[in-house]
């Protein structure tokens, strides 16, 4: 089957793309920043995305791909078999912190998520998902999601959004981290999304991020039985950035209700 | 001499408590709660404060212990030798995610830190310092911190503190946030001062925490030439909670100086 193809293929080229990653921590980084001076880009995230695009392009030439640095396509529909690739998603932990980052990899036919990798380089923890097929942590099937109610539950979501900002109205967002059990804040959307797929956070939420932020994550989450939509409560397109809100069905239903105000 | 007497006996110690919490992983967890319904207890964390008691007890039966879980001493005083106590720095994540917690262990005399002893259990990271002779991370020297602005810096703090509460103007930390290049937060005292030590944060704040859960942190950071005081920039008594700020000194004095407003 092709998918079970792709998935090799994408699973052999990941962890060689791990492999240097972890070499260049023993090399000096070329940071630069892109649209404001926190967004930050490494040699690295260029050098990780292009190995990625020559590698697809190799063996699937008529693949399209969409990646965070831009060196993939210009994509203006999903149709045909579509990668969305982000190299190093949390490059400001893969600077500071050289942990709490990974390699974020959905392969999306017809904008239908067919496969998700996720690669935590620092802990050698690859998450990984093929629709129907499962989802599995280094090989090891992951049990489907337990449900949670908001105040048993950990929430992600970065300190930004319970401030003023021009996003959302952080009234909304200030009760639900009061009502909650816990608040946390990692800095790596692909991260989140597999700490909401193993249960270690029950959801996460963000207010801005792109197709190659959720487009691994929305595949392994989904296929445990998880909900992954934009604050709106509306399914997320994977060709421009939204907000994303994704967690187990119970939770999600009660924070769109009874937080975000959407009646569905 | 007797401090690294001392520290050898606490490593051992240490890493014995490790083994036996990696161990419960595979055992159920009791789990009640303290004093509110998210100030979570396991079986777990009284019985390693139980087993640090009792190794300290039969080697230092001078000696006077402080822990979280109270089968220690009852303390006006920080005469003579004091060991400060966690026995999981983190329940709530260890219940959740079976990571992201730590032992913490510090060791005073007199009122001032001589060991501090952290152990990330499911990394198996040792963190250690011993007063004059450097911190270690798995017995590797860390470096001495770097200066840095608030605006290259990463500050660990839950998003509690920036929405109203009864502890801190938020007003005065939003600025924080929105000034710094990044916000994170971790769930654990301990984790986030090691990450302070290393440099993965570059502050790290919170408005009420125990001497357990910062007299391990405040040996290492301080060993590695960072600052450890209040959020009114006092120095820590170790007898009582208090608030924490945490930094190196640049990064400490501008917050306490530009968004604090404590002139010192």
């Amino acid at each position: 089957m092709i998918w079970e193809e792709i998935d090799t293929h994408a699973k052999e080229w990941v962890k060689e793309a791990g492999d240097r990653i972890r070499l260049s921590f023993e090399k000096t980084l070329n940071i630069e920043s892109k649209s404001n001076a926190n967004d930050l880009v490494t040699n690295i995230d260029k050098e990780i995305e292009q190995f990625f695009i020559n590698k697809i392009r190799g063996v699937y030439p008529e693949h399209r791909i969409m990646g965070e640095e831009g060196f993939g396509d210009e994509l203006n529909s999903l149709e045909g078999i579509v990668w969305l690739i982000d190299p190093i998603d949390g490059t400001m932990n893969f600077i500071h912190q050289q942990r709490n980052f990974a390699i974020s990899i959905g392969v999306y036919e017809n904008g239908i998520g067919q496969i998700g990798l996720i690669y935590d380089v620092a802990h050698d923890e690859l998450y990984h998902a093929i629709r129907g097929k499962g989802a599995f942590i280094n090989g090891k099937p992951i049990p489907l999601l337990k449900e949670s109610t908001v105040k048993e539950s950990i929430i992600a979501l970065n300190a930004t959004w319970v401030m003023e900002n021009h996003r959302i109205d952080h009234h909304l967002l200030i009760p639900l981290v009061r009502d909650a059990r816990g608040s946390r804040s990692y800095g790596t959307a692909a991260l989140e999304m597999v700490y909401v797929a193993t249960g270690r956070v029950d959801a996460y939420l963000s207010m801005r991020l792109s197709p190659w932020d959720f487009g691994a994550g929305a595949v392994i989450v989904e296929e445990l039985g998880g909900v992954v939509t934009n604050l709106k409560g509306e399914k997320l397109n994977f060709l421009t950035q939204d907000s994303l809100l994704t967690a187990n069905p119970g939770l999600h239903q009660e924070v769109l209700k009874n937080y975000l105000k959407i009646d569905q």
